[in-house]
């Protein structure tokens, strides 16, 4: 299993991508990185670093492309970036998989560029792996598109089901559809039309959701634009950030309390590891003919090892094929099946 | 100070709406309630309770909005609800203030219709109150807007911004735009747009904020449409309430922790506290030639009296006029000024 690694996308790049790359080829029996960018920028990484040789190679890309570049500008300007040249491995059979914390917009029109879509779906979306109280879920689009009509909130369902069922093996995913009340009649002119779509079509939905109950565990996908979902895993982030340093703060604040911080730390570790970003690694953008995985622009080593894992683990079940599948006998309406 | 109290509004009315105005003339001094609704219904919920009879009086009104109807049929159709008479006492001066915890739309399309707009203003806005590691700020859409112009959002920023001179005693508030990245060119084509009219104003605009910042305490005012301002608010409500049950299983599973959780109560309460919606009780609905606060359906019989308190101090305050009076001054572009 070969995996492409944008070396050059990140807020820490190209340290923590090369880092990533030798603590997963160092850890992990079967899976090769290659990284993708500026060879003497990798090199002068990885030269300070023990790591298997024949493990990681490099593949040279003259380019990087600036978080607050266009999509479009940089894909007809920048045909020598990290993000194009590792795609093009996957393209041409030399990687399995591709992973990149770069700019997500370029990564994804690219990859829809190179890679195409998956036979049926007109916009490709990033499925965010979320915890809860029980079990976590997928949030699909997590931001890769800005402007989303009825038909497409119906295709991200469709491969969020599908995802779902996949990665944790739960039969029939209860799809959820995020709005401002889980009244049926609740929401904007986007979300009633998919509320609409969403009942024809032959999966478990189970309606609107609210906001206030998406950490409740009651679905297993949670649909949403991308403007929304992106705002909604972030906000998230940002806040359970908070809470904890806040929680410390007020353990602190209280003398009988200081003791309880020490008693209390395993637990405030635990919580923080289920509800840290980077163990979860990445985001596959489901919809692209091809496995590609979208980690976060503040990634860590941790963040990289884990999206190189998610990719070589969703590489190898074929998860790309399997939506594909799934969303052409999904299309299916409840009407047409009886 | 007379408010008058949508007794039928909320999920758990009127059982806790009589219960917060009782509390509410029992503990507080200057304010006294018109509870407005089914008489018989009321008299019931107030006959076996303690209270002083000269500061609770009974407005009837024959009909009740249900959380689910179309603001438009039921502002036509529903002429005696407590909504629509409520909001009549303070157009007629027979109550300085209103509070509702029933349909958030139907609240907003009657006060705009009997009391006006504040001048200037096209859209009136919910600005709530969230709290951050550092000081609250205020989120202005929280929800009344589902679509919304740039120029509203502009509108938006400037009663943001004197509300939290106001309230805050804040001299130049920090407002930041909420977009999905920090950077200029960051957002979809409303907040780019908006981001534009925003910098031509004399206010303090401190550029996008991204969804992970918004707990950080960088800004004193974020806007946003209506739509995403609901889901921000009750996604942090959500994970707020989802990480205290996550941290006190977390505690339990420990055997350590037992201990420590019990020396940790008292920290976990204060922050509950912190970031417990009922706290602030409801948030004003600005724009609207009036006092006029919005509560939560959810709410709580401590939720109804804060709210009941919040509406009495700006009504006091005289928040509207201020509002109107900084509107004017505010539409002044930097440009202008020069």
């Amino acid at each position: 299993m070969r995996i492409a690694l944008d070396a050059m996308g990140g807020d820490y790049a190209p340290a923590v991508n090369v880092e990533g790359a030798i603590e997963t080829v160092n850890d992990l029996e079967g899976i090769d990185v290659i990284l993708v960018g500026d060879e003497s920028s990798i090199k002068r990484e990885l030269d300070s670093k023990k790591y298997l040789p024949n493990r990681i190679s490099i593949k040279h890309a003259s380019q990087v492309v600036g978080m607050d570049e266009s999509p479009s500008v940089a894909i007809r300007k920048k045909k020598d970036s990290s993000i194009r040249r590792a795609i093009e491995l996957v393209k041409n059979g030399e990687a399995d998989a591709f992973v990149s914390a770069g700019h997500s917009g370029v990564v994804m029109a690219t990859a829809l560029l190179l890679l195409g879509d998956s036979i049926g779906v007109d916009r490709p979306a990033i499925a965010a792996i979320m915890p809860t109280l029980k079990a976590p879920f997928v949030l699909i689009d997590a931001g890769a598109n800005l402007y989303c009509k009825p038909e497409n909130l119906l295709q991200f369902a469709l491969m969020g089901s599908a995802y779902c069922r996949v990665i944790f093996r739960r039969s029939e995913p209860k799809v959820a559809l995020l709005s401002i009340g889980e009244e049926d009649t609740k929401g904007n002119e986007l979300t009633k039309e998919a509320f609409k779509l969403l009942k024809k079509v032959d999966i478990n939905f189970t309606g609107n959701i609210d906001g206030k109950d998406i950490f409740a565990g009651i679905a297993d996908v949670i649909v949403c634009d991308g403007f929304t979902g992106n705002i909604v895993l972030k906000t998230s982030e940002g806040l359970a950030d908070a809470i904890v340093r806040i929680l410390k703060r007020e353990i602190v604040d209280q003398s009988a309390g200081r003791i309880g911080y020490l008693l209390m730390k395993s637990a405030l570790k635990s919580f923080k590891k289920k509800t840290d970003y980077s163990e979860y690694g990445g985001a596959p953008l489901l919809g692209i003919n091809g496995t590609c995985i979208i980690s976060h622009g503040r990634s860590t080593t941790k963040a990289i090892r884990n999206a190189l894992r998610v990719a070589a683990d969703l590489s190898e079940k074929k998860v790309h094929e399997i939506i594909a599948f799934e969303i052409e006998k999904g299309m299916v309406s409840k009407v047409d099946k009886k």
